[in-house]
């Protein structure tokens, strides 16, 4: 805010000038003081210059007021830890879906575009949300790509310059907080310096605390950590909180599920525990969920039906978010000075959201935006980021047992939270190792998609149930190569060759055939097409992987599938370098006794 | 913190090194959760690495092992707003009385040294306190002189760069709060642009909104005011919190008084009314109430009493504080990476304090420092304030009357809250206009004390009642000229060289004779003599005041007396150039009808 603004706020709240909106008659959410008060807004300069009975004066002849007739009028919401990328949607088709749902600022970690195309990723991302009546406000990502260059290839790396070039912008508020802890724990000195960086320039620093409590939880916090946004299980969260860490709500499966909300909301309403610490957050949401439930509102809705007060739920989405990210000055409550971003709900426990304001100006109503946002082309640099020196064969895909073997021990990925290891006596045919359907052991390859040098990490995973067919995907955390998995190593060359065509994305073949293909060709990870379209398609692609090819992970795979690359989260992930282990950052061998990775170069 | 600070708690929190010291058993308040938690504490590095169940290898050869005995652990104490100058000690002294009551950081506005000895008297303030046992943190002095030249002279002034300079240091935490509202009603380029500088810098803006509700709390919030601590009654304080502005809770008979907080606490506790911007504060404290009552720990205590939760009172002493100050991330909570500033508790309640951690280290015990402050000797220059061209003399303190009248209307600045003016008709004695017992008129001059120039102010005081003698002090507000208050000029005369020759004070004289001396020789302000005596000698001040002079006001009767002169503080105030109204800067003649106020110079 600069003076001119502070000096026609001050003369709008006396009543010297008129407001250029009022609004009328409303019940204010006061997150400050958790109440609902009835009063009055006027808005100068996209500013709320007064909150209250207003003076007199203030309504003027080009002053436009908006009668709430007793609407809840309670501050934007503010998502403190999303990647854009994982909505599968364009940031302006994801502001056509968020925005009418009353979340209008969104700190962004963009390390899922920044691993595919770098700090032009990133500005292509922020240039287009420029346009939009939306605030996007950056985590800067901390670790770009997620591992050292021998551990895993990406499209793009940051480094310490870079990171610090981007924790100095003004639109920055946090450092990224998909730190691997394990980092932490060691005291790795790159990772404190950019914790450093950050506090120095007053950023705030995230985190991820994955089941931790104890010593490797104060080691954490003391390292400098703020927030995170994985925790588990409600002691978790309680104990996390103690330790001041701000802890964000996830609801999902891998994490605190919503099943386990009400348990949370008692042991706080029993004990009296002080809230302003706890955070509501998407961090990823997908197309279909995001189509069928809602985003940071559907948050609020499931806080209040977790036995939550509204007016604390509601603290938990705007205010706590913009302590927790130092730009409460700015943001996060109904009171003069802060910026004119305002959802008008026709309930308040419903969060029922009947018309949003941004800037101080109407921008969506009745679930529509109300301003058609200016059309952005992707340049095609960011359309053309699958490079193959050659379409991908099964041998690529596949891994040769020793000479002469008729069975091998391997090493075998097992599906879950944690992912674990376990080893499997599996047959070696025709001199390839092969699969165990009876055993639950499917074939898993990554093949580096970046540098067109093709190196694809192979190995077995469990806990996945595939019989017959291959499921592939661009969109897997963080380096975003293609992974593929099945057990006809044809089905998932073609799998892998059907996305390479359309530019990334989701696809299931069985029995050499294309069954659900979700084409995302924006960086590999984001379509340009609507919400309900993006949705629909990767309904079909999950269910296809469920029904056609009997996936017995049949609760939104995706969510988990997308994470078993990455190694960052316990115990182990797979690259294009093969198996590597998250604590130990060691790469183990797909075959056991094997004495090198096996990787291969399909190139 | 640095780098190797961070990796040092890391590896004392993994129980790879072992801690300097070691709490065990102890009950934390936990103020992040508002819950009291059995938990062991560990520090490094004068920090804490570890809260709860600390991992082995945490106690080492030469580790330290406290055993707390299930005793309480609470963060150190932080006071939002205070002036250490009104505590008539050095800060030597000061941290002496305060550290072993549990409170360790002082966010100090030194207006008052910065007043009369400027940029100097600051850094004498930072160099003296930099050796103790305490931080003392910058609300940097937004306005030094708190009046145009024109209408005071005070012995120093802070111009914009000043100012930036000092918002720029480390030490620095907040703009000061003791900017004139009417300035920023007025929003006056001047104080917005102070405001911007403390923004940009990442500095809180403190502030002070007096009986402020509606539009003009409206204005003062959208300029930027972030906190106020002058609030007067329960429903400005609820208000206030609406609008986002941290209220800091004064128990004062001029502001909220300690009977209405109970009324504040049942009105919270009725509506569920969150507290996390209720902040305790001392602003001024007398050294005869210090060392009577207590410091922010009698606010604690205060707090509880009135039906605050004790955790909840904690809070609103610490976590509440360092958020405010935006330095939570350093201070205000016992949680790994903040400063080992702790408080051992045997009561909570009754905060009644055991010992006391600065750093890390213990530096009180059982009401006493453990560690003997180094001794800092204050310059001549910081000593020798009084300048005056020669003795002040009765014909310096009274009106002339006009040529040939009996009687005339004179101007009556009538003492309370507000402050106010009427008109008496006073009697014209030998030319000089005279005071009126029976009418309850004093006499009343400021003799300006910084220059040697020698102005002197002088009007008629209503509302003390003061029969016979004289009482003149070098502590008031802000400009600290040498105020003086009485009937009888010789006597007023006598008291105001009786302060020159003591370097300042407080002091009273009846019939030609000194009943009451104070002397506070740094600065006009402070005394490096310890608590006890200079409490006695204010106590003897204010027991003179009242008993021999029978002045009226006799509740406290300094706090009040001690903001006559301060124009900034509604709706009157008196300088060396006269009466100045708050509203207007303007002067008002001291007799009515006179073209131009009546000051003339006593040199």
């Amino acid at each position: 805010m600069d003076m001119g603004t502070r000096a026609r706020l001050v003369r709008v709240a006396m009543g010297e000038e008129p407001a250029e909106l009022v609004l009328r008659g409303g019940r204010v959410v006061s997150v400050t003081t958790r109440e609902v008060v009835a009063a009055d807004v006027s808005i100068a300069a996209g500013r709320i210059a007064a909150v209250g009975t207003l003076a007199t004066g203030v309504v003027g002849a080009a002053t436009e007021v908006l009668d709430l007739d007793g609407r809840f009028l309670a501050p934007g919401l503010i998502d403190p830890h999303i990647h854009v990328e994982s909505s599968n949607l364009t940031v302006t088709e994801l502001a056509r879906a968020i925005v009418p749902r009353g979340v209008l600022s969104l700190c962004a970690d963009p390390h899922e575009i920044a691993n595919v195309l770098g700090l032009a990723g990133i500005e292509l991302l922020v240039e287009e949300a420029a346009r939009l009546p939306l605030n996007l406000l950056m985590r800067v990502p901390g670790r770009v790509p997620a591992m050292p260059p021998h551990l895993e290839t990406s499209g793009a790396a940051l480094d310490d310059d870079d990171i610090a070039a981007l924790l100095a912008r003004p639109d920055a508020v946090a450092l990224g907080g998909d730190i691997n802890p394990a980092l932490l724990l060691l005291a790795d000195p790159a990772t404190l310096l950019r914790i450093q960086t950050a506090v120095a320039l007053g950023r705030t620093v995230g985190g991820q605390l994955p089941g931790m409590v104890g010593p490797p939880l104060d080691a954490c916090v003391a390292a400098g950590l703020e927030d995170t946004h994985v925790a588990e299980s409600v002691d978790e969260v309680i104990e996390q909180l103690r330790h001041g860490i701000r802890v964000l709500l996830t609801p999902r499966p891998d994490r605190l599920p919503p099943e386990e909300w009400p348990e949370l909301a008692a042991r706080i309403r029993r004990d009296g525990i002080d809230t302003r610490y706890l955070v509501l957050c998407t961090d990823d949401i997908h197309p279909n969920l995001l189509y069928r439930e809602g985003h940071l509102d559907q948050r609020v809705r499931l806080a209040v039906g977790s036995g939550f007060d509204p007016v604390q739920a509601v603290q938990m989405a705007t205010i706590n978010t913009a302590e927790l990210m130092r730009m409460d000055r700015d943001r996060g409550s109904v009171a003069p000075g802060r910026v004119g971003d305002l959802v008008v709900l026709d309930d308040l426990a419903a969060f029922t959201v009947s018309s949003v304001l941004h800037d101080g100006r109407v921008v969506a109503r009745d679930g529509a935006l109300a301003v058609e946002p200016q059309v952005f082309e992707h340049p095609a640099w960011a359309r053309d980021t699958i490079h193959l020196a050659r379409p991908v064969e099964p041998a690529d895909l596949v891994l040769v047992g020793p000479e002469g073997a008729t069975a091998v021990d391997a090493t075998v990925v097992e599906f879950g939270g944690p992912k674990t290891m376990r080893v499997a006596r599996l047959p070696v045919v025709d001199g390839i190792v092969a699969p165990d359907a009876a055993g639950d052991v499917n074939r898993m390859a990554v093949v580096e998609r970046h540098s067109g040098a093709g190196a694809s990490g192979r190995c077995f995973i469990g806990g996945l149930g595939i019989r017959g067919g291959a499921f592939a995907s661009t969109v897997n955390h963080d380096s975003h190569n293609i992974v593929v998995y099945g057990d006809d190593p044809r089905d998932m060359a073609l799998a892998a060759n059907t996305l390479a065509a359309a530019g990334g994305g989701y696809c299931t073949v069985v029995a050499g055939e294309v069954r659900a293909l979700l084409a995302l060709p924006i960086a590999g990870l984001m379509s340009d097409r609507p919400l309900a379209e993006v949705a629909a398609d990767l309904e079909a692609v999950e269910r296809a992987l469920v029904e056609d090819l009997g996936c017995r992970v049949d609760y939104r795979p995706l969510y988990a599938l997308n994470f078993m690359c990455l190694p960052n989260i316990p115990l182990v992930g797979v690259t294009d370098q093969g198996i590597i282990e998250t604590g130990t950052f060691s790469v183990v061998p797909p075959l056991v006794g094997a004495a090198t990775p096996v990787t291969g170069n399909a190139g």
